[in-house]
């Protein structure tokens, strides 16, 4: 069988999606493997036989260093939906294990979420129907948090760290005037509200913390939101709330979708969501006499390698590690998830699970770590997602910007 | 003469804009100031007899350093113009001199932009006319950069690294599928594009930095811009722009009135913008076959307290110790500018500036430090900017998050 390994990257990118693949390569590496590819552009690149020899780039521990300080995807990713290898797409699989052959490849990684594990599910099956000695394994990642099985997911706790450490500046901003004032960010989560959630992490005895959470999790009405926000303004007048990109109404429509925005579908079938804050400050400003604002952190909190978590850094590595461990002992369509041992002090460990126990599955932020009046976080919450942000990892600063790596052109 | 010292903060916080505060306290303390207070609300809440002890609060050098690193107004704000002294608006100045009077202030401190020099200006004016003996100075703030006579402002150092570190990340998160992209960020600066300009400092070795670059300075045409996002598209997928939240077309009007947003205006008459990129992003979406994306970089890009220039906090700093200085030296009606020394290695010292060459006037980006074909910028503004984002000021992280000082209720 092949000695060879190959690693991609798939879905949205994270600030520590590259430590993973750091984690992978040193892991394949220590364990003997021959040549360690990386596919440009994930499964899709690999079939037009896009790929990379990681050995040309990843020479020194500076430059393991530099991975996995660098946010994004180093390899590209895709939206790329395999088709069912039972029936006519199974051209696909044949022409994708005719290209793994011939690079001779014993070890196959796929860095991802949800949709990804789809990939591993899908490719370890075909494998094993027709015999292949390569190794699949899936290494999670996103920010959402939304995988099953594992404890939290890679990249969860730098952008959990990224939303907290924004809202707590957002809020003394937005309080500076004394005035009245309505502050709606809007926050990523089609439909798990885990990262909405960790604005809840912003309260410390120097903040206050925002003053309301929406989470798709809970059915969302307009009114009542317009309500709950004139009776906390009677109180004070600078309210900061965090909602959710994917709140929805009883009826399951989208809040963002009562705005005017076009709304493309991707590959995987979701809706682009965005607006919601915006419909939700200009509803606000038109029945309230208060001045809004609306802001969206968009990417940039899927990005920000210049602030992320140490212990979610730390994490990122271990599981691509314990995938490639796991590859070499003969494990194949599995994935690495991180099993929580104890909150205080915070330990974690790796183990395996099915890959049919994650894929195409989303988990959703538990109904009883919501407050009664669904405005907060109750401390069960705060239990789970604080230690997920402690420490950071300084970027090393070159000529006052964080350095990252990137392939060659 | 009273040998109390008072101090404010007055327009839109900056994320330095307390270590300017930091300055002025202790420079007065250390020139034998007695009790040194701080205005809540600016100049608007000292009417309302709105102060602070600041002594109670400032004990200790680490209380100074959590003063240093924590960002936004630590004072509060305000947007007040004061009246003409010469006529009905008389009363208001008198009730002020009354109430500092009162207070035994010899020395007044107000930190703020080219609107709160004009409060400078005014008191420091009346104060000569009715023979008082308070010192009035000035310390400039504004992400902006906009004030004349200074090199650069405090605040615009912070602004400009976060944007560059920001644009770097956001470019490498853009690129990642490889797919049509537009991305539109749109960034602070009314009249003036310094701001938007400091996107140009994110190209180094490793990101090839943004696409264009459109400056409030040049006449807007919605077509021409469409038309180079087209041209610049055929060469590769990925485009990244940054541009101003003021873009203004050949008649005057502002590109963000083109969509259909309301915008209030505030006491000084400035119109709220916002939209710009949101509206161009639309029209590309229309005009071209491309997916775009909208980023507004909103208050985040000036309340990041978590990434800040060690040069500007530096300089803030300096700025006001060297306000205290001056007045204690017997100075008033001046404000505190920052006279650049040499590029390579920078240096920067301080000196004073009659207040009426900076109350009410913005600087703008020399034109000729715009490229050509106005998408860029030349090597002089990299020149001029590239040391203002030097160097870091690690915050002081607690249980994961930065730690503030705040006001007690």
């Amino acid at each position: 069988m092949g000695n060879n390994a190959i690693v991609g990257q798939s879905g949205g990118p994270t600030a520590v999606i590259n430590a993973s693949l750091a984690g992978v390569y040193e892991s394949c590496k220590q364990r003997g493997a021959g040549k360690v590819y990386g596919m440009l552009h994930g499964v899709a690149g690999l079939m037009d036989r896009h790929i990379y020899l990681l050995d040309e780039k990843l020479k020194t521990t500076l430059d393991i260093e530099f991975l996995k300080r660098t946010p994004s995807s180093y390899l590209g990713s895709c939206r790329y939906k395999l088709p069912d290898w039972r029936g006519p797409g199974e051209k696909v699989y044949k022409q994708l294990f005719s290209y793994l052959n011939e690079l001779d490849i014993g070890y196959f990684f796929y860095i991802g979420g949800n949709d990804s594990m789809d990939t591993i599910w899908k490719l370890s099956e075909y494998g094993r129907h027709i015999g292949s000695y390569i190794r699949f394994m899936g290494v999670p990642k996103t920010i959402d948090n939304d995988l099953m099985a594992t404890d939290h997911t890679p990249g969860y706790g730098s952008a959990a760290k990224y939303i907290a450490v924004v809202m707590k500046e957002l809020i003394r901003d937005a309080t500076v005037y004394g005035t009245k004032y309505v502050t709606i960010v809007e926050i990523m989560g089609r439909n798990a509200g885990w990262l909405t959630a960790a604005a809840a992490l912003s309260k410390a005895d120097d903040c206050e913390g925002v003053d309301m959470i929406c989470l798709p999790e809970i059915p969302f009405n307009v009114d009542n939101f317009v309500e709950k926000v004139a009776r906390m303004q009677a109180e004070k007048p600078s309210i900061v709330i965090a909602v959710s990109e994917g709140v929805k109404l009883h009826d399951g429509r989208y809040v963002c979708e009562l705005s005017d925005d076009v709304r493309p579908v991707d590959a995987f079938g979701h809706k682009s969501l965005t607006g919601t804050a915006r419909f939700l400050a200009n509803t606000v400003a038109r029945k309230l006499e208060t001045k809004t604002r609306c802001i969206e952190l968009s990417t940039l909190q899927r990005c920000a390698g210049h602030l992320t978590s140490r212990t979610d850094i730390t994490e990122a590595y271990q599981v691509g590690g314990a995938a490639g461990k796991a590859a070499f002992d003969g494990h194949t369509g599995m994935m690495v998830g991180i099993k929580r041992r104890s909150n205080s002090p915070y330990q974690s460990t790796t183990q395996l699970h099915p890959i049919e126990q994650v894929a195409n599955l989303e988990k959703k932020v538990p109904l009883e770590w919501i407050n009664e009046d669904h405005t907060g976080m109750k401390q069960e919450f705060l239990d789970y997602a604080r230690p997920l942000i402690q420490a950071e990892l300084t970027p090393i600063y070159i000529d006052g910007l964080p350095r990252h790596i990137y392939l060659p052109d």
